[in-house]
């Protein structure tokens, strides 16, 4: 198999806030791209820079060599690719079929047997580094499934990611991204705890955090998250309530492969608590009213 | 008051794995050093490199302009600044005197208080970088006590450390030292979790850590601790069992603030877990076999 712009049809499926901006660089790499999404509004801006629309998942494959899709749940993902309408029915033999969802890994399993049994190529690959990442075409992408689909995928990658890991035959991408969000989710609670220790105890946290961001205690979530709760911006630049379910994957596969992860299951009852405090629309960052929360400190208006 | 190499007499008190090491860069910056050490032995070196050996803390106060101070715990402190052989029943009017354990900041704080009465100033220093830190003189020092004194003492910090902050008023430094333990303690479970569900999961642990560790889920413990887990190396850099001390002051002292830290207890909990099955004295990299214990995986054999 070659990939080539100008030569191999793409499909991409899902046109959301990370989709709008992957889809729009495989496009600005010179492939040409058939399009579906829930919300058709969404996909315009690529419309207008030349993709077709297409009204089914099904349709994309039927048009495509290659298609991606990056949509919401697990059951999005059973709908996309093995539904009535969805791609694995469109798709002829030889396609691949790329979910960049973070979703289960037994489903990436079960896509890759249901595929294979067609003749058809599913690969799974996840991805982290959000909305930014997304736009500056610097995700870590995770992938899953046969090596030599994989590498032959290359420059489409390349297109979207700057991090670019095979990580073993299929379903190991999902789970690659399960490891991911662990320590993400982990590391969060450490720092809300953290600041809101710092706050309590009198000390200012900014020069708090010219002691404590660059050694031992320092990480990604310290240098970008920590900043922006101390200045109160709990936008999304990923989601509470996707977060949630992706915890929930990892702690059910952690349930079946019989390990026990009482971090992680922590980080994901305190998440449920910001939920229902009503931040599940917000960013990750919020986490920190909700263990303010817990202590009656009002953190926004401190 | 005016800090200077052949001019101010330093004391040193603890001369430990960190304390050997930071005594010796104050020696060789050109300063006079009197010195005592519960064991004699481990003050050795630093005599042959010419320091005078004192019979007490309270000795070594009555013959220093400054003493720097780095023992075990809270208990230690307090004899070693408020017992009758004591720093603080040697110091002369003016004396300095710097408590660079972790330690409890209500602690710092009665030190500062009984000093001041006995016109003595009392500084507290603690520091983070470990065993490498304090050979390379690359520490971070987060500082509590009256600004003027601890920026008099800026050049006996820069013999020691690299990141020197000044934190704020006594009790300060403790208090962002417990920041910067909080972090580290819940971002360890983090790590030990990811590494554990990756293990599992088959995936290859280098080739996971290609993907996650320098992106959102990045941290100094992951990049540090993570290939020292991979490698069954659980040497102490930092031990266990003062790691438990630290996380115990961090604990009663957002008792005492009334804010509830859960993450902070869990990875509390799960060391004395460790210490249980029998690592007090290994590296605090050695989480990994508390939480592998709790789900019957044989890490080290793995």
């Amino acid at each position: 198999m070659k990939i080539q712009p100008g030569e191999t049809k793409l499909g991409f499926i899902g046109t959301g806030v990370m989709g709008k901006s992957m889809a729009g660089h495989l496009i600005d790499t010179g492939f040409s791209l058939s399009i579906y999404s829930r919300t058709k509004e969404k996909s315009q801006p690529l419309l207008d820079k030349g993709a077709s629309w297409c009204e089914s998942p099904k349709a994309v494959a039927e048009n495509s060599d290659v298609v991606f899709a990056i949509v919401g749940f697990p059951s999005d993902v059973r709908e996309v690719f093995l539904g009535e309408e969805g791609m694995l029915a469109g798709a002829k033999s030889g396609t691949v079929l790329v979910d960049m969802t973070t979703s289960e890994p037994s489903l990436a399993v079960e896509i890759y047997e249901a595929a294979k049994a067609k003749q058809v190529h599913a690969v799974d690959a996840p991805v982290s580094g959000g909305d930014v990442g997304a736009k500056n075409a610097a995700l870590s992408i995770m992938i899953g499934g046969d090596e030599e689909i994989v590498s032959a995928l290359q420059p489409c990658w390349e297109a979207m990611g700057k991090t670019i890991v095979y990580q073993g035959k299929a379903g190991s991408g999902q789970h690659t991204k399960m490891v991911n969000q662990t320590l993400i989710a982990t590391g969060m609670i450490g720092v809300c705890e953290a600041l809101l220790y710092g706050y309590k105890a009198g000390l200012d946290l900014e020069t708090v955090m010219k002691s404590v961001s660059s050694g031992a205690a320092g990480s990604w979530s310290l240098a970008n998250y920590g900043p922006r709760m101390m200045g109160n911006d709990f936008d999304p630049g990923f989601f509470v309530e996707h977060f949630i379910k992706d915890m929930g994957i990892a702690l059910a596969e952690a349930r079946r492969m019989q390990i026990s992860l009482p971090g992680l299951a922590l980080a994901q009852q305190l998440y449920i608590s910001l939920q229902a405090i009503g931040h599940g629309r917000d960013g990750v960052q919020a986490l920190i009213l909700a263990l303010a929360e817990m202590s009656k400190i009002d953190w926004k208006s401190r």
